[in-house]
């Protein structure tokens, strides 16, 4: 029988309609900035549930060993809205469900937002491959960089590439000025968004800008992915810095030196790309983190001590890793193949302070002599 | 007779040339920035004195009142090769020689080094004009905008401007990361010479480079110096929020959202600028000022008391001044003749806040509704 009440069936229809387009949101890794993330979009999809689901997954890896009773982080967060290990003395929203099954998490979704380290994308890019909805794209928040091999010659790859090629989805990147405890917070800050879509940008900026959370959307991906790569190793170079009582000025002339070289870095390898280095990825997010990050803080005490780099990581981070390090080493690897390293010596001493190689003299020298100066 | 000994007199008659080609430096002002670059050009010219006279003189203000028989500043300086009053522990060199004369420090001297405080300059102009070689060049270090009436229009000048104007000679300007105390300390820091002639930017380079003070000139001048001038505007803004106990997200987007506005400024009065954020000038020294400058601490400590500035300065700064105020007012006011107040937020809020107009929720809106996220 046809519907007597005009306007009642057709609400109820656009209703199923909107009901079926709504978009599903997943999140995938519940370590410190995975927590703030949470924290965030729990939030925005409430407020906006014409438009997206209000039910937000979010994989966390379960890390307990065999025979382990305690709760998983997942059934935790599910328990108290807390991530007690990562993310201490913060709610997060309770429509967020955690789960520690990955496809559980992320095979309805439409965006997946990942945030786990570098280190982990391999395994959870196999495990999801073929199981993801047809029209799913992805936002990376993971800081790090790639390589691929093709006849024998490897080339720089970026680990959103990675993510489009082992998943068929298109793949942008949030990178920012975003200490976790602060965002998580809800205090002020920016962040980035790089796209290959406009359309796909501006759908993930309406699910991560607030009034506090402000988001510019841009296309220049490379450069904004690089960015909130290479400072973690910028910032290597300023926590060594404070760790041997250098001054505000030097420390000032890392990030400027430090910024030249990711411009150089991206220019060498992304000619194309048309820098957003005034960007929140760019100059606030390597301040941020040359001042308030776990990579300075971990250099610091790298420098002071004589422990092992993973002896001082699991003292400071409780679990948490610091992109620093492994990316100096992908990075000195991949300009040692291009045979440009002299080009870029803090990314190259930073390196090689970490693996013994530079001291104290090499770092203050690869400042004093920098090629800028020439 | 003519000269038996052709390499003698040759060389003899070069060397006599080379004496008198010498050139002769005035450091003109005595406070703590001024002892600072006293250090260094103090060591230079002594390094290369085949090009430069070994004695430096320098002027300093006697403000002592009348009857007072305590010994000036000078007479200090030059018995003990120490500042105590503005630069208490670091040693001036014995061959810069202090002198309470403005003009006995200048007339003869073929390069001046103006480091004095903004509202000094007119004075000490017209004090000299007419009284310099006519073979003299400025360099200006100090900080802050100017303006000038022409058929009842205000206009933007330039502090370098107005010292062309008052004497007649050309003036460059050097900015940079460079806090006084760690300059004078010999570490590690850059600076940007902002010229009109390479020639003359060149020279200077030579008086000021040095493997601890490295040096870069650019004929973008006008941004050069209006980087160093509206720096201490965004300091202030910094030196707030650490007042309010915002966090590091928030002072990185201060820092950028500051060095926009910077940029922004500079284009509008400045079209044909090519600006130089990169340079020492631009982001380094920001980062410097917004972490550990004078503007900024004057800035945290006025918004957690209730004490007016004068006294906050008083306390904190022992004698100098803090330029970001009276500079955010000559922005605010030349701003406003423009009426393009609501393009800069920031640079508004941080002058209203001084004059008690704004307070934290303004600031706030400043940067959570700036025009950068339209």
């Amino acid at each position: 029988m046809p519907c007597q009440n005009f306007d009642y069936c057709f609400n109820n229809n656009s209703d199923e309609l909107r009901g079926d387009s709504r978009k599903k949101i997943a999140i995938v890794g519940g370590g410190n900035w995975g927590s703030a993330i949470a924290c965030v979009v729990g939030k925005t999809v409430k407020a906006q549930d014409d438009v997206f689901q209000p039910i937000v997954s979010m994989w966390c890896r379960d890390s307990r060993k065999f025979g382990d009773t305690t709760p998983s982080i997942a059934e935790t967060i599910n328990a108290t809205h807390e991530n007690p290990k990562y993310l201490p003395g913060r709610r997060i929203p309770s429509n967020v469900i955690a789960t520690s099954s990955l496809l559980d998490a992320c095979e309805s979704a439409h965006i997946l937002i990942l945030v786990v380290p570098h280190q982990g994308i391999p395994q959870i890019c196999s495990e999801l491959r073929g199981n993801l909805r047809d029209d799913a794209h992805a936002v990376s928040l993971t800081k790090g960089i790639s390589s691929t091999s093709e006849n024998d010659v490897i080339r720089m790859q970026l680990i959103s590439e990675d993510i489009e090629k082992a998943l068929g989805v298109e793949c942008s990147v949030l990178m920012g000025a975003n200490l976790a405890g602060e965002v998580a917070d809800g205090k002020f800050c920016e962040a980035t968004i790089g796209c290959k879509s406009l359309e796909n940008g501006e759908e993930l900026k309406m699910l991560f800008n607030t009034p506090n959370f402000r988001i510019r959307v841009t296309t220049d991906y490379e450069a904004v992915e690089l960015c909130g790569a290479l400072k973690n190793i910028v910032a290597c170079a300023a926590g060594f810095a404070d760790g041997l009582g250098w001054a505000y000025n030097v420390k000032s002339a890392i990030i400027r030196l430090g910024l030249l070289e990711t411009k150089k870095f991206v220019e060498h390898f992304y000619p194309s790309s048309h820098h957003t280095y005034f960007e929140s990825c760019g100059v606030a997010d390597l301040i941020t983190t040359c001042y308030g990050g776990r990579n300075r803080k971990v250099a610091e005490a790298f420098i002071k001590s004589d422990k092992p780099l993973h002896i001082v990581e699991q003292e400071l981070l409780k679990g948490q890793s610091a992109q620093g390090p492994p990316t100096a080493q992908d990075v000195f690897e991949m300009l040692e193949i291009h045979e440009i390293t002299e080009k870029f010596p803090i990314f190259t001493s930073v390196h090689k302070i970490f693996t013994g190689e530079h001291g104290e003299q090499e770092l203050y020298d690869s400042l004093r002599n920098h090629p800028e100066y020439d």
